[in-house]
């Protein structure tokens, strides 16, 4: 096993300095000392488990204790990730298991509201322990690296606010709303009316409890507890669709239907917002990520995703596509931390697996954006082409504040070209 | 013929106010005078051409002159484009006759020499008379619906340097080139070598005398007449990619091996930003268009673009997608009045026909970009993920003069969210 593992890690060509630290104490060393991680092979088996099973072996491994890491996590999963990128991979017989398993998680209407309540309803104040006070729970976007989480959670809800050229009075929907904060940032600072759904009951409880205590009604935001799939049922167009952070709960298999969707309840003049965790090339989402965070999430490329929304005779128009995988790097920097900064509190209610399981999670996220090919796609739709003066990305982030009082200061951004 | 042509008229449900005068006279009129356009046909053949041959008949009709319009050809178009989207189409026998006469005109390396010639070899002198002076034929960028031609097409090249992030010193490799003027710009401008490619031998021989010209010798500018496929023989990789205005040429039989050559000659750390016209959906491109404009041409939706640059195991992204499509329709107004200020002249040079030609290409265009579901899109690649700072768009138009001189200067754009 041993000198399988090593041969493995020898062609993954892996750079930086690190070590492994092997169930009878033998020690392997590439480069020197500071080390960016030292991995301990707690047990034989542990050790097995990685060479036979991958990254489900790794992480099961890991979450029992069974490896020990010092240093960044995310480090170790760059070098596993380079390791299976290189040919590393789990046989025929996990791979069939994983498919099957997957299968049983599939998004229909009852599946979906299984698999997100697997991983939403956590627990509301597990999540106010690592999120920002909105709860944002999506990458944020860094004007500039120094910008604190707030700050940041803050910038990424104005951004799609102005992507989306919100004006007061228009009707928003929005398919999968989290917490709420985005419906609530764009009712109070934009003032438009938001409905937005979401089938996590213990989201739309404790977004439904913020509106109420900001003092903001149904007439302004809407919450549902309903899938996505219920928007057509209101039998009316919005100006405007916004979804962030949904698309990877929709499945492949409903990616043409969702698209459908947005079509048929978007006004002509209207524009749509998808904002996407994506990957380079099409691919099946990480096993142990699948089976223990996201069950029955699919991480599209931006090929599945773009290919699924064009459809012949439909003049409608992918007009921007960003992509902040930096963005969500940090943004799960800033999680992780404040994650440790409460690790005691959350070992007490959720036990040392599940947090160990939550840190390789949030970890090895950050090297997918960072050296794995995880993208952040952030699309906006235009339903129909029509004439008018040529866009610039100025004039698509431009925002008259509407006469309304802002909740908190819409931040200016610095000049372009001056930094 | 008549009563065939009025039935899909009416079924298009075409806005706007315009009339059609049949050959004997008889008027049909939408709306009310100021007409968008007055359409006469000057003969029934004419009629019955474009009933049975769809955009064929109609552009052969219009360019013999059997067809005359007073007003504004595009909104002639954009009925035709209706006309079309409600299902007035040619009949297979003339669909069959374009296929087999697109396959002719394939991408092969000698047919891609003989497709490009056909167009863009009409006589520097021709397209100097509507170009701006760097003679450049692709999307400006209009900062402000007021720039004037010029500024927008200094826009666009900036815009283009700015997103590949050019530092002094840096070696570029153009697929594409036209005139020469981007070479040259990102040269002077940017401080980098540029290596392009054309099959062009007008095109060539123009940016090699303009070259010498300003005094920019081939250690910074190197004009090749070769085909892009060759650029691999160099045996060597560049810093960055680019390529504007040449998928068009490249066919989509080629894509996968367009993207893969990118891939494998530009630096790890490089960037390539691939321009090119799109569409809402994968289509043939318009028969009159490939028949008279651009032989072997084919327009690929965004999902083709993406799909083909995917490849299992290649750790390549996406970083940003922008669409111009409205840049377009300005600059090829602006390259249509100036075709018109010069009527006289290109008529006595190359005939009535040809100018009616070109007329009816601009035009159309114009009108495909604003209401048929034409895009433009500039995608920028980077070669593989890497850590940094999260970029923003501030940012990455960002661009430190670099210590030399600028032959014009780089225009500062407002401040964002100001307008």
């Amino acid at each position: 096993m041993r000198r399988l593992f090593l041969r493995a890690l020898e062609r993954s060509a892996s750079s930086g300095a690190f070590a492994f630290v092997f169930a009878d104490g033998e020690r392997f060393e590439q480069g020197a000392a500071p080390w960016e991680f030292v991995a301990h092979f707690k047990t034989e088996a542990a050790l097995a488990d990685c060479v036979r099973r991958g990254s489900l072996g790794f992480g099961e491994a890991y979450m029992q204790g069974n490896i020990e890491v010092e240093g960044d996590l995310q480090h170790l999963v760059r070098v596993g990730q380079a390791m299976a990128h290189s040919g590393f991979r789990p046989g025929f017989l996990e791979i069939a298991r994983f498919v099957l398993g997957s299968l049983l998680r599939r998004n229909t209407l009852s599946g979906s509201r299984r698999n997100i309540a697997t991983h939403y309803d956590l627990g509301n104040d597990f999540y106010a322990r690592f999120l920002d006070p909105q709860m944002q729970y999506t990458c944020a976007y860094f004007e500039v690296p120094e910008d604190s989480l707030e700050q940041a959670q803050l910038n990424k809800m104005d951004l799609v606010c102005r992507k989306l050229g919100l004006k007061p009075g228009q009707e928003i929907v929005e398919a999968g709303c989290g917490w709420g904060g985005l419906a609530l940032h764009a009712a109070t600072h934009y003032g438009v009316r938001v409905t937005s759904y979401n089938i996590s009951k213990e989201q739309i409880a404790w977004a439904r409890e913020r509106a109420l205590a900001l003092g903001v009604g149904p007439e302004q935001v809407e919450y549902r507890l309903e899938d996505y799939r219920s928007i057509p049922k209101l039998g009316k167009r919005f100006d405007h669709f916004v979804s962030v952070g949904m698309l990877e709960h929709v499945g492949r298999e409903n990616y043409r239907r969702f698209f459908d969707l947005i079509h048929r309840v978007t006004r002509p003049e209207g524009r749509a917002l998808v904002h996407s965790i994506g990957r380079s090339y099409p691919s099946r989402i990480d096993a142990w990520l699948e089976r223990y965070i996201f069950p029955g999430a699919y991480i599209p490329s931006l090929g599945e995703i773009t290919a699924s929304l064009e459809s012949p005779g439909r003049l409608w128009q992918v007009s921007d596509v960003e992509n902040l995988r930096l963005h969500y790097a940090v943004t799960l920097d800033h999680w992780a931390a404040r994650l440790e900064a409460h690790v005691a509190e959350i070992v007490e209610q959720h036990g040392e697996e599940f947090v160990r399981m939550f840190r390789l999670y949030l970890r090895s996220a950050a090297a997918g954006f960072r050296w794995g090919g995880l993208q952040l796609y952030q699309l906006v739709l235009e339903m129909q082409p029509g004439d008018g003066p040529p866009c610039t990305r100025h004039a698509m982030l431009h925002h008259e504040a509407a006469g309304k009082p802002l909740l908190a200061p819409v931040r200016k951004a610095p000049a372009p070209y001056e930094r």
